[in-house]
């Protein structure tokens, strides 16, 4: 985390960070860190959550006095503009909703994460923060997404898709027709839908934003990057085969690089929590230095760029509309 | 589809093939090709399925009569072993399932893909007939697979895992849990269940079948699809940048067309039709004649390893044990 901090200090000297964390283990680092030293406030809590930890136990345990309480906290407080942690996904989102509570009229936070395609990057949401999600969350997400989009990438009407499967008159995933009709007849400022999008658009960057529940959105996030891992070694497998190979390698070695920059998966690194009274970033747990730098520029950029402004004033034009309007009822009538 | 069969028939002079369609289009291309055309019977069909027509239309214009439905009644009335369409999939699965109708006790039935792994290759299903499946469902997905991994791959007892996320105590996808639950209580003979699996480990070949719901495992096959395109485009692009690059390709190319080899979406072509009582093959619509001879091969390979008997074989077996021991309740209480 903190050589991260580091880096990402360098390409964004105003940042200054308040650290929660272990004495004994921080302070010998930040020592051999002077530049982030300088810019940070260093606060020791004797109480860390492990990676291991059911969320409810984690937040029996750690509530008011573990490092990620604290630095949850910062935010809620004020001393932080974003609360960014590499530790235990569910115990952080449970923390956060704790702390933070979701903002009025949304029912349940998302996680929603940067996808490389080939146009650039797309936002998709929910990549894990809940399992299952009815029309009006779906909605809700599209908001939040299209906000985070319009922050991030500073396109004034971001386009929205929600994913699906091209099998007509099927069964089930009633939510999603369900929201996908409200978005046709309920045009939102800010937001362009574009209808469904289907499991290999995401790669594509067909739309900036692709909503779906967490579960489908946890899956095809590992299902993509299991797939580049496994491209990635029958790569690495094929060039190393032949002496031809190998010197064809060599020649193109600079091509390889900017490849392997290209799937670098620490570059897109960094989930945002959306729907809730403050912005936390999650960090991937096993990413390093990179990794960890890339985060935090996202959090700075989020934290410049008014994040959670956005968020709140969509959802709120939105939810006022709606009930001047009173079309509640066509989203999810049976949640009413 | 005729020259894909006539590949197909090179590999296995065995087979004769029935084929339904429209004799204007059929026999031209048929009188190029005499040695499929030698073992052949043509019927030809006034009807045919658009690829966008609903499903229930299909069904109702094109039921007793279309090249579709009387490919599949072959299988009914025994003329033909196997059924194999690249038609439209919606279709295909109402006609399959009014003609042949599913098998005893099982409820729906589900599409069977075959992923390339890092370890060879996997089954993975259900890739899209039907949205949700409870946890009844998810077990006789889980023994159906089983036994095309038993006929496929020629595995006594194949490994099994459920498709899941890595969050802990997340509301809903309690049919995942029931299912797991019942398959860790319950050993089945002919399958060895490992528990939970997540999308990174279908690329790894964790397990040699990986059972989820149509929905999800859609989205998951359209994603591998579509990063698996989006990387051969990066590596297109990097490979042609620089002469050294270029030269570099020239050199390595032996080992680039291996590398493509490898990920042939059309080697792996054709998607089984798992729970009724008759096999059917769907073909990609979009492939070429070497996807359409993989999808025959893949025909033959499981009319020849009896895919039919040992599916039934399961599901009985299963069922039975099930009624005399009674413990069904504990699987899915909601549907009984």
């Amino acid at each position: 985390m903190l050589p991260g901090a580091a880096i990402s200090l360098q390409r964004h000297p105003r940042t200054r960070f308040v650290l929660y964390g272990d004495e004994s283990v921080v302070l010998p680092v930040l020592d051999t860190l002077p530049a982030l030293k300088a810019a940070s406030t260093f606060h020791h809590c004797d109480v860390s959550i492990r990676m291991d930890e059911r969320p409810s136990q984690a937040l029996r345990q750690g509530r008011y006095k573990s490092s990620m309480w604290k630095t949850v906290e910062a935010v809620k407080t004020g001393e932080a503009h974003v609360a960014v942690s590499a530790g235990n996904t569910g115990a952080l989102m449970a923390m956060a909703k704790f702390c933070l509570r979701t903002m009025a009229k949304v029912e349940r936070p998302a996680i929603a994460g940067i996808w490389p395609t080939v146009r650039g990057e797309s936002i998709v949401l929910d990549i894990g923060a809940t399992i299952g999600a009815d029309a009006q969350q779906l909605v809700d997400f599209s908001m939040m997404g299209a906000a985070m989009a319009r922050a991030l990438f500073g396109i004034e009407e971001p386009t929205v898709g929600l994913l699906n499967v091209g099998v007509e008159e099927v069964k089930g995933q009633d939510e999603v027709k369900e929201a996908a009709r409200f978005l046709k007849e309920n045009p939102i400022a800010g937001l362009s839908y574009r209808g469904f999008v289907e499991g290999d658009d995401l790669g594509k960057g067909t739309v900036d934003v692709v909503v779906t529940e967490g579960f489908t959105g946890n899956v095809a996030l590992k299902t993509a990057e299991g797939t580049a891992k496994q491209i990635a070694g029958y790569l690495r497998a094929a060039m190393s085969q032949t002496w031809m190979a190998r010197l064809g390698y060599i020649l193109a070695k600079s091509a390889f690089d900017r490849l392997r920059d290209k799937m670098d998966p620490r570059k897109v690194n960094g989930g945002v929590f959306l729907g809730l009274n403050g912005i936390v970033i999650k960090s991937h747990g096993g990413t390093d230095a990179e990794g960890v730098a890339a985060a935090i520029d996202l959090a700075c950029a989020m934290a410049e760029n008014g994040l959670l402004g956005k968020v709140e004033d969509s959802l709120r034009l939105f939810h006022e509309r709606l009930t001047t309007n009173g079309p509640t009822a066509a989203i999810a009538p049976e949640t009413i």
